[in-house]
């Protein structure tokens, strides 16, 4: 069996502790004989801060760099909230984001049926959503420059961030959503504010153009404030979402409130297919943050975490079964009535962190 | 009385339809002695083009410009779909909003009680809400220079948007925003991604500086893809929303979208008063769109745009009971059960665009 490397990175609060228990499931599965990972383990964040005075080392960004995966876990918290701009714990997300050319990021937003109640929207309108939003990770106002403040004078300043795409930028990530569309429902809707950007017009003219070479797909161009609205007003009617780095951002926390299933969504983050191997740098990171009201107490949900282990699984090492049998236990847990505090519902058993993890691996 | 100037611009689709009854309206109103208003109309958005091809003509502007308010209908189309970008029907809008200097918007996301079930959220998270969102309108991204697709060869484009705020622009809109927050609930979030962008570091700086002439208000920053999954999961939690014109345009519609009241949403976007007269250049607007799919049916929801004209009354002309009474006039037919196709709802009466005004007016 191929032997894989994988860097852990768990970051502040929460992170820790749901990366506690990514380390039992490798050791279950690497027990069983089903994987062979090796890893290693870095900072990042604030905690990297707090020892180095960076949001990440130079070292573990190359491990980073070495490794055939990343497991993220959360970054920031209050403690942070002051340290300089070039250090904050964003600062090591978005480096690494940017470093490893990760230019897509995949945020499925499903909902499990054992929680649909727990949605603000009415039941029917959430129930079985599952939609994939495809959100661009290393271009646009995240990385253009200019990017500064300049003081004017008079106590006024200047601020200004720069949106920039170029069109192997838009193609690229098109056809990463395009391909995930024929896997899928074959309907891609692309967000954009093409009314008011030019990045918004190149963006549409550069989708469409891709589609041609995916006949079988229905492309549709949403203006991103209409696309808001739609998610709020009628989620099903999306299969896959493309949109450029800070709509994504946007759109893709709404989707994942929507589903009532918040702190249990995934995320990957890929890179393009290395020429010679195919390999592609991949970092798995929940949607959640780092919740650092809760840290330290041993109830923060997992699931999140080990979704995101799975698309792992999936994306990284083709371990398309194990995958589908990680995600399966996932729901298994839940239909029979475990809840961590911030899924608990009346009938259910509340479990801790630690609980929840070994009850998955068990059902594995 | 006062003599005041109105400028109508209808616009397109269902624009021309909601207007006229306006027309009505005012007619009503300065029959009854409780207004003296005059009145001319132009052209705006893809009908300005076909009449003069751009999107308004200097000479609507001129006469924008000069009145005491503009009423505005909707702009757009299929129809002008693929007009060339500079004249396409949404820059009539832009261009209104650049040069009459109309910073302000102010968007009620309110939720009508007879109609809280036609929203997708469950009933109990969004009866009774009212959020006022107060976009920042003539600057950001929307305006910001450079704004251009340079062609690279190879095939290779690069467009540029460039979101650019001062100090200044940052203060007074927060100034709209913590104002109308002391005549209301006293808490102001204001959105923002400055954990990303120089120019919402900038906004949390000024936000903050101008909080303090304002003791009694509690001002809570949020970023801005939190604030999308807030509205969602817990709308009620807000009260006054400050942001840029960007995230005002994203967070606004779904905050429009979850009150199921969305056809009836009115907005104001204000400039600055003149320090002379005190008197602030203004215009009014739905918060739909024309609506082509319905256009010239006479059966469009005229409720938004009289709730529009009502905000006219309050802050344009200092009318504040007489807006009331409109407002109150509308509750009043929609608890009657006349509902307009959009709205429509079993046990309720359907009735025209003109049966609906008829209506409203005959409340007052
Ligand atoms: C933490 C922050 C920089 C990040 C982003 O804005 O991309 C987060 O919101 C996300 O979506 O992963
Ligand atoms: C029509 C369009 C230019 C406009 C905007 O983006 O501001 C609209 O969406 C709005 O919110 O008024």
């Amino acid at each position: 069996m191929a032997q894989h490397t994988l860097f852990l990175l768990p970051g502040d609060g929460i992170g820790t502790e749901i990366m506690a228990e990514v380390e039992k499931l490798i050791a279950h599965l690497n027990g069983s004989g089903a994987t062979d990972f090796s890893y290693e383990s870095g900072l990042v964040g604030g905690c990297a801060y707090d020892a180095h005075g960076v949001a990440i080392s130079e070292e573990d960004m190359a491990k980073a760099v070495a490794a055939d995966a990343v497991i993220f876990g959360a970054v920031g918290g209050p403690k942070w909230d002051d340290v300089p701009y070039d250090v904050r714990p964003e600062a090591g997300l978005l480096r690494l984001r940017k470093d490893l050319g990760l230019f897509a990021n995949l945020r499925p937003a499903i909902c499990y049926s054992a929680l649909a109640d727990a949605s603000s929207l009415k039941r029917e309108l959430v129930e079985g959503l599952d939609i994939l939003i495809v959100r661009e990770l290393t271009g646009g106002v995240y990385f253009g420059e200019p990017k500064e403040i300049t003081d004017l004078g008079n106590g006024q300043k200047r601020a200004v961030d720069t949106q920039v795409y170029e069109s192997y930028e838009i193609d690229r990530i098109a056809r990463v959503a395009l391909d995930l569309a024929m896997t899928r429902g074959k309907k891609v809707h692309s967000a954009d504010k093409k009314n008011v950007m030019k990045s918004g017009v190149l963006w549409d003219e550069v989708v469409k153009q891709a589609a041609k070479d995916y006949p079988e797909i229905e492309v549709q161009q949403i203006l991103a404030d209409n696309a808001a609205m739609q998610l709020v007003r009628n989620p099903k009617q999306f299969d896959v979402m493309v949109t450029d780095n800070l709509f994504g951002d946007i759109l893709s926390d709404a989707a994942a409130m929507l589903t009532g299933s918040l702190g249990m969504l995934p995320s990957a983050s890929l890179g393009a297919p290395d020429p010679e191997t195919g390999m592609r740098k991949a970092m798995y990171e929940p949607v959640h943050g780092s919740a650092p009201d809760i840290a330290g107490q041993g109830i923060a949900n997992p699931i999140a975490m080990f979704a995101s282990f799975a698309m792992a699984l999936r994306y990284s090492f083709g371990m398309v079964e194990l995958a589908t049998r990680l995600e399966t236990a996932i729901s298994d847990v839940l239909e029979d009535g475990l809840r961590t505090g911030d899924i608990m519902q009346t009938g259910c058993r509340k479990v801790t962190t630690a609980e929840m993890a070994d009850a998955i691996i068990a059902k594995l």
